[in-house]
């Protein structure tokens, strides 16, 4: 979500300093010293790379739903060794971040030395981008495909409800000399963020958006926040994709899928408590070498701007972190007096 | 593609008779016993399955192709083991359903006992309808995820030049009592097929399906299919997807991507030799017992019909087969006549 146009000029903190300001709050709401590291290196990760929804706008949030004890600020992630390609994490109904880095080196050995693994995580709370859990897995010269399913949002292709969450799907592949070529998309035609800047905003949406409470189509953003619901990107195809995630994050991990999500036990929190999977592929094991898989890669960014495609998917993240290594992370002074309340 | 409206009434043959009278066809023009087997039996039930782009509809193009010395009719697959949870398989310049049967009894078992793996079958040529790759996976009690790349009619999102294949994706997971929940889908905004039908039949297309050969929109079939290009379904998301598609089947299996495929040499082939991979996952990892997966997916099922959804993904294609078996299968008689020239 982006913050409303103002005239006063962005504070700059280095990201160390943002994490450190981040870690003392996630602490006095009740996470252990672990989690707070996690969390705050994340969300500030977020924030650097220029990302205006997970970032520090996830931070009250975050606040809440640990204050309400919806999600568990000093769950210990349990790993459980599923099978020489298979790795199973219960996150104990903490934050999915700390699962994942729980098991992350596990996971990288299992797939190198089973030349793939999955990665199930389930009873997790997701909250940040899905990008920062694909991309480590591809710095390290490993294939990622991850998915998380959410709260309910994303009417079926055809249905008059909400049943999906906006789930979205990341994808990470090594490129040469480090770097990762990746994308990370929403199953929803738009981002809930984008959404209530509109609502905000005031303004109408493209057709094709979003039903109102009743299931007709509407324009408007408001009536799809009261009740309405978010349609799937690209029809029955955007919505079968949906579908695919409710079941590889839910069902696999045990977990809830998007629509059995219930906080109306713990007034004042609203997360998605359910499950990630990420699939991990050794890309060496089709002709033995790195080099050679990443070179295909180059080959094929080359052809993607041969045929016109003027902008990497990713590309404006990258610039973002850039440019924050540059200067500092720019950050909108009304989002920071809102993090000096908490 | 579908076939023009004829007041002929269809011919019927069982399903056994089909494969009876394909077989030969194949073997006059240089495959091996097994190839026409297999291809056969796949051809013929793409078309019992009421698939009209990929079952006899095809087989012209797999003589064109045998006769033109493209794609190998005698091709013994060579499958290596990778690691426990990794497959490769070298079609041979084959087709890839021959070389996927091969090792499909060697994929399950990895599967079931490293929780997870990856089929990857290059140096192929892919020519039957994806569903029927996965279908078998899930039959079993395995998560199968199938991605095929192909020959380049689809432009990346931005671009104005012909890039991706309409690379499908297909998904299968079990049900109860045996049943398969699955889709199969293209990653371009309309099927290659229908563009066909609709250049036949002299009908524009709807906006946003495709661009002319200079890169501009065009709602014309015969400008995409003369040097136009399709476009992705779903604008950017669909693009990074046929992206993904493209790095999975083409550059894991160490195989063309779609761009490179070059029948060039070979007068009268036209066909995609590319790469196949497909991801297992055995979904009793997650909480010890299929029952209790499958009783998730009929939840889903159940969820999906309650938020309005009135239709599944491959439900046609269920109703088509249990159709065939009732009354055999409906054949066109241009069709027939067609199959009885070859």
């Amino acid at each position: 979500m982006r913050d409303p146009p103002s005239d006063e000029p962005p504070i700059y903190r280095s990201f160390p300093d943002l994490v450190a300001t981040l870690e003392p709050i996630l602490l006095r709401n009740g996470t252990s010293d672990e989690v707070a590291r996690v969390l705050a290196t994340n969300c500030a990760s977020a924030e650097r790379d220029g990302s205006q929804s997970h970032g520090l706008f996830r931070m009250p949030g975050y606040v809440k739903n640990l204050r309400s004890g919806f999600v568990d600020g000093r769950a210990v992630p349990h790993i459980r060794d599923a099978g020489t390609a298979y790795l199973h994490v219960d996150a104990g109904n903490g934050y999915a971040r700390p699962a994942l880095e729980s098991a992350m080196p596990r996971a990288i050995g299992k797939a190198r030395s089973a030349g793939a693994c999955v990665l199930a995580i389930g009873n997790a709370h997701h909250n940040g981008p899905l990008w920062l859990d694909v991309e480590p897995f591809a710095e390290v010269g490993l294939v990622a495909i991850g998915v998380v399913n959410s709260v309910t949002y994303v009417v079926p292709h055809g249905g008059r409800k909400r049943l999906y969450g906006t789930n979205p799907m990341a994808f990470a592949v090594p490129r040469m000399d480090g770097q990762v070529l990746l994308f990370d998309q929403a199953t929803a035609a738009m981002a809930h963020g984008e959404v209530a800047v509109a609502a905000r905003e005031n303004k109408l949406l493209p057709e094709g958006i979003g039903l109102d409470a009743s299931g007709l189509p509407t324009r408007s953003p408001q009536a799809i926040l009261e009740g309405g619901a978010l349609l799937p990107f690209g029809g029955h195809k955007g919505s079968s994709i949906a579908m695919m995630i409710d079941i590889l994050a839910g069902a696999l991990t045990s977990s809830n899928f998007s629509h059995q999500v219930d906080w109306s036990a713990h007034p004042g929190a609203e997360s998605a408590h359910t499950g990630e999977t990420i699939i991990l592929i050794d890309p060496t094991r089709g002709n033995g070498s790195l080099r050679m898989f990443t070179q295909r890669i180059e080959d094929l960014v080359a052809a993607m701007a041969d045929a016109g495609q003027t902008r990497l998917p990713g590309e404006r993240r990258l610039a973002a972190r850039k440019l924050a290594a540059e200067r500092g992370i720019a950050i909108a002074p009304a989002m920071w007096k809102q993090l000096m309340v908490l």
